[in-house]
């Protein structure tokens, strides 16, 4: 993987190059802040969105472990996400108004603040790696709709019929979303902040930062959200930290969310969960957002915040158990089991 | 026009609300940093500029005098650009690698942090007006491609046929850009830095900021810029600054340029010269980026600095003279003209 170094003789924080080899590693992803209420989440429900979330986590972490990078190890922790229909990302996304699924994602180098992003993807299998692509192999950094659709033709990259995207669960809420539109509150939290995303730090030092998503259930064809923005759902700087948000991506948009956390950390020394917990709440809410974001420091840090009542997410760190948890304070009950 | 205020029991620095009126008013817009070399420039040509940038400059002037909003400051500005063939955005606009122009705008509202964006337009006159639309008619931030037409089509907004945009000098520079794509530096300094944009401080005390673009002179269609991006290419908060951008928009993307300037003045306390020079100098040059941008903060200060050899730009305080300048140093003279 290409990583091009900064040059010039500028001064002021810098991303730091690659380091010596750390055995520090983590890995922290979410499956969306719109989980199913607690009430409602049945047993066998409950059982097999832990189980997916494990086997991303596990895919994730198995490739920092053996020294991969932090990109690869986002990237491969998405996929499992986007294949997985349980998360509104790849297969079993929200679907807009229209019926069809209409995919964003993003991926950022924390080393190189290279990045690359896709939004309005209807037939590429992986929208992740579509980002990837574009963050390697163009001179871009976001590509939409047909450009995006035909770079993963050029490419070979893994393409699906338009239906491949489409779960009779997502059918469902989209019938109720459209009955129910009128009235307040018609999305549930569900409908609302589903997203997957993934950050790490490597073995490196580098830090990198994944999100993808079907965005809004009911959204207008063509409404783009946060997850496929440099600074608003995803931003990786090895100088700061790796961020991946979820929730309403409109407000994450109008307070670049995720870059704000870097800087904060950057430009008024807050630490990683001081600054994650300023833009929530000072700056997300007072604006009405909701939603929640992993990410994960320099030092291998990694916090998992939200003002939901729960976030689908999980988190490894270099030689630590798994942590896999649903909602509020299940953190420790699973760092117990 | 709705603005909402900011709600909750939030602490920190927040948007101001709307104050009584000052007789404090500012605009400053730009054309693009990407002029055509002074040696190259004839006698008409930049008469043809200078008094395309004044009437862009008039427009906008004119409502702020008449006590209008800066958002519609921003807007009459911007729209006089996008109607004018001399620059990228609107009628103008740089093609696309197959030949048709995609068009990129966005609108920010300083005093509740509301936005608008639209990207890859082909059929609405004046991409402004739509970003305007989307901010305020919709729940989103960001629309693209066939939904943004959609939108405009249901609102009324004056469309065009695809070819409208179209003009022989954008035709003329694709061909040389075709023929000289494997050389180095094929593209000129024209076709790497158009993009128009304006801010304005009014007299209620709010802060707006609104680019326009066509994008890069073959450009993979499908590529999405800095311009109708929050954050990247367009920002504007009552409590730092407005901000509006031109270069290359990848860089721009990358390190967040436009709220970067806010941030530094909001979390390191930098003023608005200072922060505008950082993010320049410091961020986007060693990346290799370049290009520059115009700005204004709430107290009617307004910068416009580049690392280009020029940027079409023009200004106006309230009861001041009208400032248009195209290279560097332009400025003194005008004043003193």
């Amino acid at each position: 993987m290409k990583r091009p170094g900064t040059t010039g003789a500028a001064t002021g924080p810098r991303p730091r190059p690659r380091e010596r080899a750390s055995p520090r590693f983590t890995i922290a992803l979410h499956g969306g802040a719109g989980v199913v209420p607690r009430a409602a989440m049945s047993r066998a429900a409950e059982r097999d969105y832990r189980a997916a979330l494990a086997t991303a986590l596990d895919a994730g972490y198995a490739v920092l472990a053996a020294g991969g990078t932090s990109l690869d190890a986002v990237s491969a922790a998405v996929v499992a996400m986007e294949d997985s229909p349980l998360f509104n990302a790849g297969r079993g996304a929200a679907l807009t108004a229209e019926g069809t699924a209409e995919l964003d994602a993003a991926i950022m180098d924390g080393a190189s603040l290279r990045a690359g992003g896709v939004t309005l993807v209807t037939t590429v299998k992986n929208p992740v790696l579509l980002a990837r692509l574009v963050m390697e192999e163009t001179r871009h950094v976001l590509l939409g709709a047909h450009g995006a659709d035909a770079l993963a033709r050029t490419h070979g990259l893994e393409t699906v019929a338009p239906e491949y995207f489409v779960t009779g669960r997502r059918v469902k809420a989209l019938e109720r979303a459209r009955r129910g539109r009128d009235r307040e509150g018609w999305l549930t939290e569900a409908d609302r902040h589903g997203t997957v995303g993934a950050v790490a730090l490597d073995r490196h030092g580098n830090l990198a930062a994944a999100t993808s998503t079907g965005g809004r259930t009911l959204k207008m064809a063509g409404r783009i959200g946060d997850s496929p923005i440099v600074g608003a759902g995803t931003y990786a700087n090895n100088t700061t930290a790796a961020v991946s948000c979820t929730g309403e991506g409109e407000y994450f948009m109008r307070t670049l969310a995720a870059y704000s956390v870097s800087a904060l950390m950057e430009y008024r020394g807050l630490g990683l969960a001081q600054a994650a917990r300023f833009v929530l709440r000072r700056r997300l809410a007072p604006l009405g957002g909701s939603g929640g974001l992993v990410a994960v420091d320099r030092a291998g840090r990694a916090v998992s915040l939200f003002t939901t009542p729960g976030m689908y997410r999980a988190s490894r760190a270099a030689g630590g158990p798994p942590v896999v948890a649903i909602y509020a304070n299940d953190d420790r009950k699973e760092r117990a089991a």
